[in-house]
């Protein structure tokens, strides 16, 4: 079956979005692909404006990842991080902890030229274009706003938080910084989302998620029409509540997915009750929902019709359906280019409406 | 002579000041010697806040400075850069040309350091003192004021000013960009100092200069107090107009130095009619004063009761006299740390009105 005509919109997280997606532009034309990024993780850090999820995106697709993080860059070096490590073991007050967050050398050189280029006052949108441009990436790249959401973590009560040093709005000085790009905490226990991901290692207990600024943001401009003009919307096996979530919440954009909802296919993050990566499932459980197949259908069953789950979940498929989802079993878990492949092959013949491989 | 207990401060520009402040610390306590540093220079690139001569005079101090420039950090590596310029080499509408301020690995991470801790609220004359204790540096580096002052310079008519990426104020995507950090240039004709001394490599013809942002900056915490409690005040050996010019032109600073005018020795930039580095002979002639001790004298009698003169300029001494301001005569061209430390012994025995080496 040949889906090189295809028409293809994404929502996306990180490494799964970009494992997922690497497989749809190996077996559809890469130029049809469109990713509708979530920007709920980006954050600035000592200054630069750093956008996990779309970096993590343009290096997969670029073929720069590195292969053994699935985020940051083939090859990379640490030479400005090691210096930075230099002003931390000073132990300067109020600094914090200044390397919490890994920005290799080559890394740094993309937040550097989109920070530069924000700062001329061009869209995010674009500087995303021109991030893919350099890597090679031919899909195109939304972000799902180019209005600023931050995705804030409520921590449950007496969660000790380090100093993370380096957040904040960039500013000249004399100017009142820190309040804008990094939305301020509400209450002594809520983060920012990578000071919970990376900061903390998501080890710690969430008791509330809010996207602060997503009432506010409109879909970047070709968000709707990607969503309107595709034949098939794929929902990426991203953390339904951190990275789809934000997406979702940019006003306009659950109901455009809605509207297409027959031809939208979501793969399921969850495998046999885990996440493959991160704390989906630990989350899930945390804020009320079945850390399972069953509970990410429903999630997404007013955006999406079928739910392509792995075969160790195959057992709950009649529960998907019960939660109104359809269903596909495969294997979903990608451990290298042939395995996203594969499963891209099963979603866009389950999205087509024929019997793909693993059709059931 | 000891000149150990000596309370020096200085007024300073970037690589002349430098090597002077080398000297002093070198023939004096350095823990006792107060640097007011021209921020005037300052720029915001790629979103990161850099402060050319604070750093010049940092790494200097500190013995981690280049030899071989003047600037930057010895043994420095260019990682960040080079992969910048793959970004550049797209040619991208509108991203100008992002390398043509050097940044390497190690100075970077002064700029993310820095950067993040103004975001964080911190005073740049906090930060500056931070990055000193970073790089072992024991005087004291004031900037001469925490509020932004921008030196713009105005070119010729008609001068070509090719793009140069990265500049303007660094934000949050969906805020607008670069208005206050880079003071927008007024008329076509004029740029940002390091526009015009980095980009355009100063070869280029100037018809005015304008310290944005001076009349509201107020000197920074300790300047004043350093300038009255010295013992000795020095004017470096730096670019009379766009080095020691912002520092005086911060209201307070220059009416504090010509309240100590018997104990302020400056030192001429200029030998033989010639800048040793730099544009300040060019500039001079082009401003109207004239490229030579004497027209460093009438530019800084008002401040200085002495000027330190190159031997190849004794026969000029009377007219400095004249200009208003006794001379003294010595080797003022610093070669190596020991020329430096030998000029310093000559400024401080001159300003104790001991007859130095080189009194006449």
């Amino acid at each position: 079956m040949s889906f090189e005509g295809l028409r293809v919109t994404a929502l996306a997280g990180g490494v799964g979005a970009a494992r997922m997606l690497r497989g749809l532009a190996a077996v559809t034309a890469e130029d049809n692909i469109t990713a509708i990024v979530n920007t709920g993780d980006d954050t600035v850090l000592h200054g630069l404006y750093v956008c996990p999820d779309l970096d993590t995106i343009t290096y997969t697709l670029g073929g720069s990842s590195n292969p053994a993080t699935g985020w940051g860059i083939q090859g990379e070096t640490w030479a400005v991080m090691e210096a930075l490590g230099q002003f931390e073991r000073l132990g300067l007050p109020g600094a914090g902890n200044l390397t919490w967050f890994g920005l290799g050398d080559r890394d740094l050189a993309t937040h550097l030229f989109r920070t530069g280029r924000l700062a001329a006052g061009v869209p995010l949108s674009q500087v995303a274009s021109e991030v893919a441009t350099r890597f090679g990436v031919t899909a195109r790249l939304l972000p799902m706003s180019d209005e600023p959401v931050r995705t804030m973590v409520e921590l449950a009560g007496g969660t000790p938080v380090p100093s993370f040093g380096g957040l904040g709005r960039p500013c000249a000085p004399g100017t009142s910084g820190g309040a804008t790009a990094n939305e301020p905490a509400q209450g002594p226990t809520e983060v920012g989302f990578q000071e919970y991901f990376v900061g903390l290692r998501h080890s710690v207990d969430v008791t509330g998620l809010r996207f602060a600024g997503a009432e506010r943001a409109r879909p970047a401009p070709g968000v709707i029409e990607a969503i309107e003009q595709a034949d098939v919307v794929v929902v990426c096996p991203s953390n339904p509540l951190v990275s789809i979530g934000p997406v979702l919440a940019v006003p306009g954009i659950a109901q455009a997915v809605a509207a297409r909802r027959g031809s939208v296919v979501a793969v399921s993050p969850i495998v046999a009750g885990k996440a493959l990566k991160g704390p989906a499932d630990r989350m899930l459980s945390e804020l009320g929902s079945e850390p399972s197949v069953v509970g990410v259908a429903r999630l997404w069953s007013d955006i999406a019709s079928t739910l392509v789950i792995d075969e160790a979940d195959a057992a709950l498929g009649p529960q998907v359906e019960r939660a109104g989802m359809a269903f596909a079993v495969t294997k979903t878990v990608m451990s290298g280019p042939e395995d996203s492949a594969r499963l891209a092959e099963v979603v866009l013949a389950t999205a087509s409406g024929a019997p793909g491989p693993g059709w059931r």
